[in-house]
């Protein structure tokens, strides 16, 4: 294949491998070593895409996200008010994979200690929120800003039972309780 | 002191730094070389008081779990129907300190792979499990099985939401979120 496209498809293999280990076992586990290993490279094919560990994770974890954004994003289109909100809220808490789910968590357990995961996360989340507000005003709520802070404690919530409990909630389990918290919003 | 106090504090000591390490940096990081590092002793230490890294995981988990369990109880206790059961969930979303909800959370990320852990984490579920629904049948819900569901994934939720924000939710916002989930509750 053309020598561009080769190195853009290089580039996608080693931020996958990244979200990969994290999910396995955690951002400590994250090396220059460590990726080039999953990726059957040497170190040195890796640090000539990346200058360092930082801008490794930085690219690799803001891209998850953004295709993360993307996929919610494609879940609302065409629809508007409570149908679009709907549809995002169930795109988070019914679609994803456990590995979407653990790269997640890893990412929220780890970013305290590291300020360029901190600065990621803290980006998805102004977008997320945002977004929330934004579909709970359309559909009519009387107070967006507590009913997003509800929203996205339920999907947290949801994220984290999955682990809680050693495997993720029947989709039946998790409907009826999104119904539940569905019946408590202002519309 | 006595020589069998100075065992059981030597062996609490060995236990707190399990826990704090595992809070710390993930279970990977526990090892008994750590542990004695942590407590200023040497690793032949640490191996006269436990077997192996197992034992020395699953007797530190089960303390630190067991006193979480003693202090809900001693939050409901003397209270009964609505009240002992509001008196658990805020003791849940309100009291604890950063260091017991990032050691939650990374045994709960941690379990997957660790029988140990697993058993531990199922261990106290259970009993969690059991006790919100006894509240919630004592204080008159006419679906305990299910507003448990509703109780837990806000507590999860709100445990989350601290490391994803970066810093824990006010406790105004925090009871603000938990009345909204106190009035979906069926009495």
């Amino acid at each position: 294949m053309p020598r561009q496209i080769d190195q853009a498809a290089r580039l996608a293999a080693i931020e996958d491998a990244v979200v990969s280990i994290a999910a396995d076992a955690g951002f400590e586990a994250v090396t220059i070593r460590a990726v080039a290993k999953r990726v059957g490279a040497s170190t040195s094919v890796v640090t000539h895409y990346v200058g360092s560990r930082e801008e490794l994770l930085c690219n690799a974890v803001r891209r998850e996200l953004d295709s993360r954004r993307a996929e919610a994003d494609a879940a609302a289109r065409a629809l508007d008010g409570q149908a679009a909100l709907r549809a995002v809220v169930e795109w988070a808490v019914l679609s994803p994979t456990e590995r979407s789910h653990r790269f997640w968590l890893a990412l929220v357990l780890n970013a305290a200690g590291q300020p360029t995961l901190r600065g990621e996360l803290n980006r998805f989340n102004q977008w997320w929120n945002q977004r929330i507000e934004q579909l709970l005003h359309e559909a009519g709520s009387a107070d967006p800003a507590k009913e997003a802070d509800l929203v996205s404690l339920f999907v947290d919530g949801i994220v984290v039972s999955g682990f809680d409990a050693g495997q993720p909630w029947t989709p039946e389990r998790r409907t009826k309780l999104l119904d539940a918290v569905w019946a408590t919003l202002s519309f």
